[in-house]
């Protein structure tokens, strides 16, 4: 049933003002100029008109079916706005409005989980940004209008951190299938945004930033019955850090350990940062799961092919090492080396380079694949990328890192929006390829897991 | 004697040519374009006039001192180059060439440093990309024509990764004093660099990407008695790294936990990646070194305020919770949180920022500062910037971190163009404060271990 908030035919704003500098304003704004195809109705007590549009005294004026229901009000007006929607027959209500439980006022906040019982609506909030949905160029947020289309479902915790995502991911030319912001969590849980998720074709990694869950059991069988990647920014680490997120959410944000053990067990991904998550979230929405543990380095930098390695091998990676690393001697100079990490040396061009990717793609013994390339004049990073783009076959993963200037940082943004996951270090691209190993575990934990609670 | 690498009155480039491919025209193109103002000589035995210029057959018939000569001609012709140019009284020599130690011809190395020592001039490499040193406008590298001038020397025992960052820390504008390419160490060393970076008031912090250090104790001398922090990043940590370092430059990279401890010991800051250490390089070219242990956290939101307070318990670092945090609750609305993380909530803007930056200078107990924002509709990122370099005193030690779009990431720009280290992440705010402290722990050890030394 939360199915509303992103598939909605229609949507009414609560709030909607013509004053720019008003929340109700913002989120009706980028409803209307990010390209949403269903109706909008503006609802004000005080207009008649908002933005071009006929506005509402309330929703139960509007003469058609509402899905969805935007409220932007004060909070102390908010009860009667869900009543009104509720015996109008609204299916979700994304409750903006702040003032509830954390500042105490968790009376308030209860009120408006008992209407929406009584009238069987789902309710986001209250005290959140809004919810987006890219397929269905659904911008029902206050942060900025553009939201990249993607893969990935980001669910945050933190409002003004979400909202700064928004425009994060959006220069970081990260894909979005779409972005919730989940506040107080009075009523619409992680839990329910997780099986959502879960069968949304249009979503193939989860992230979420998470200070902390509602209801632990729940959250953990929402995990293990869920066939997508899930990577969690945990914030609330440290004991001063819980202290903090607990002040900032008014939710315990319990002890990490417990939170480290239960992710684990459900094989969720936890990641140390929001650049991390990203990192892995972009590997792990492009790539086929590796076949095996063999992975293969080419390079034309020995340093980097070096920091690869230790990155690698921290994580406990294997680099291949079979017999069959002879065949890239056809790929590079005399002076390259074939051992792995394979180095075809600065002089390699971008024929080379294509030479090595496909000895990697055809041998069944070599997995995954981190290309990895410093910048040089005989090789041009952005001739590098289209090469790169024609040659791989997409069979088992690829990872790119490439080092350089702005032609290699142009490169690299060719690499992503060809679905090829393509980072600025070394680092970086060991960490992307990490997560599908990460992953594949954590899938079988989740398949163990489940059949031991069926059994 | 280094110097002269550094400030030649006049340099000679052998193997010059007119042919774009070859790396002697591109060495004497940087030169000439990057706008050295010291006397420039191609030396072919082939040609008249190169780029506009009157090309000598050799070094020895140039008929005014010569400096500094980069060489760049076959391996098997540097040794009468050298004995040419040691005959002329040159001072010192930087041989690009490759085809020595690292392919096994450690003989024809050592008849480059006999030449050398013959003569009594220096010699860098070879095996290199060159040097570059920014005050002097002097680029006699074959990577890119432009390096950013900035207070960071780089030390780069790889080629490829080392003109690969001289792109990337232009598109990241980081700036540099200079960028070394050592190769093979034949003569010119890590401590020969060490010690001209320690006396080179161009030069705040020095950071070397190192695969293995020639001569320990004469390295950790040379770093004990270096007034600046540096920062090594060092590849080869794993087993299977140190073996690819190995083969890649001939040196044996040693045990990963040798060089852990003899850094701590003269108190070199270790980075894990790249990044990692030009995060921490900004900040030590900028700040000043802070006060005492007492950070203060100021945010317009919570989540980045819980992630940075995560991050610095994790390096063992204290937020301060003194009484006089009261002070902060003036620039904040009522539902602010003056407890630290100062969280001055989403509703923050410019002014309020501003007000919150004053009260943490002003306190005497309040240490260092870390300045977080997510990007809000309320606060424009680049007012905020604008308004941080006109308010911040540079007293105590200031690290931003900014979360947003286009907007934010212009105002990032222009607080590092400032000397303010800003940043895109929380996290690697806190990881730039962290080196402060790290460096002021490092400068304890130095001065402690070089006093033991000496009695």
């Amino acid at each position: 049933m939360v199915r509303a908030f992103f598939y909605p035919e229609s949507v009414a704003v609560v709030g909607a003002s013509s004053n720019p500098q008003k929340i109700g304003y913002q989120i009706l704004k980028n409803i209307l100029d990010y390209g949403y195809r269903g109706k909008v109705f503006p609802v004000n007590i005080h207009e008649d008109e908002i933005l071009g549009l006929h506005a509402y005294r309330r929703v139960s004026d509007i003469p058609v079916p509402v899905d969805l229901v935007v409220v932007a009000v004060p909070a102390a007006v908010v009860p009667e706005v869900l009543e009104d929607a509720g015996k109008k027959g609204v299916k979700a209500v994304a409750v903006i409005s702040s003032g509830f439980k954390e500042v105490g006022r968790a009376d308030l906040e209860e009120r408006l989980v008992e209407i929406a019982r009584k009238y069987g609506f789902r309710l986001l909030g209250p005290n959140i940004f809004g919810v987006a949905y890219t397929p269905n160029r659904l911008n029902a947020t206050f942060g900025p209008r553009d939201v990249r289309p993607g893969k990935i479902a980001l669910i945050s915790q933190s409002g003004a951190l979400g909202i700064a995502l928004m425009g994060w991911t959006q220069t970081e030319e990260i894909g979005l299938s779409s972005i919730v912001s989940v506040g107080n969590k009075a009523d619409v849980s992680d839990e329910d945004l997780l099986d959502f998720f879960a069968t949304d074709d249009n979503t193939r990694v989860i992230v979420e930033y998470m200070e902390a869950v509602k209801d632990g059991r729940a959250f953990m069988d929402a995990a293990r019955r869920n066939p997508k990647p899930i990577i969690v920014i945990k914030a609330g680490r440290s004991k001063r850090g819980a202290q903090a997120a607990s002040s900032h959410t008014g939710s315990l944000a319990g002890s990490d350990l417990v939170y480290s053990g239960a992710f684990k067990q459900v094989g969720i991904i936890r990641a140390e940062s929001v650049r991390d998550a990203f990192v892995m979230a972009r590997a792990l929405a492009e790539l086929p799961e590796p076949a095996g543990d063999n992975i293969v380095i080419i390079t034309n930098g020995g340093g980097i092919g070096v920091l690869a390695t230790d990155a690698f091998e921290a994580r406990g990676l294997d680099l291949y090492s079979g017999p069959d690393l002879v065949a890239f001697k056809k790929a590079m100079p005399d002076f390259g080396s074939f051992k792995n990490p394979v180095d075809i040396t600065g002089m390699a061009d971008p024929v080379m380079y294509m030479d090595a990717l496909r000895i990697a793609q055809e041998h069944e013994n070599m997995h995954a694949i981190a290309l990895l390339y410093c910048e040089t004049a005989v090789c041009d990073p952005e001739e590098l990328a289209e090469g790169i783009i024609r040659t791989y076959n997409h069979k088992k993963p690829l990872v790119v890192g490439m080092v350089g200037g702005e032609k290699t940082e142009r490169a690299i943004a060719r690499l992503n929006e060809a679905g090829i996951p393509a980072y600025d270090s070394p680092e970086d691209a060991v960490r992307a390829l990490h997560a599908l190993y990460l992953w594949k575990e954590g899938k079988k934990k989740r398949q163990m897991s489940g059949s031991m609670r069926s059994s």
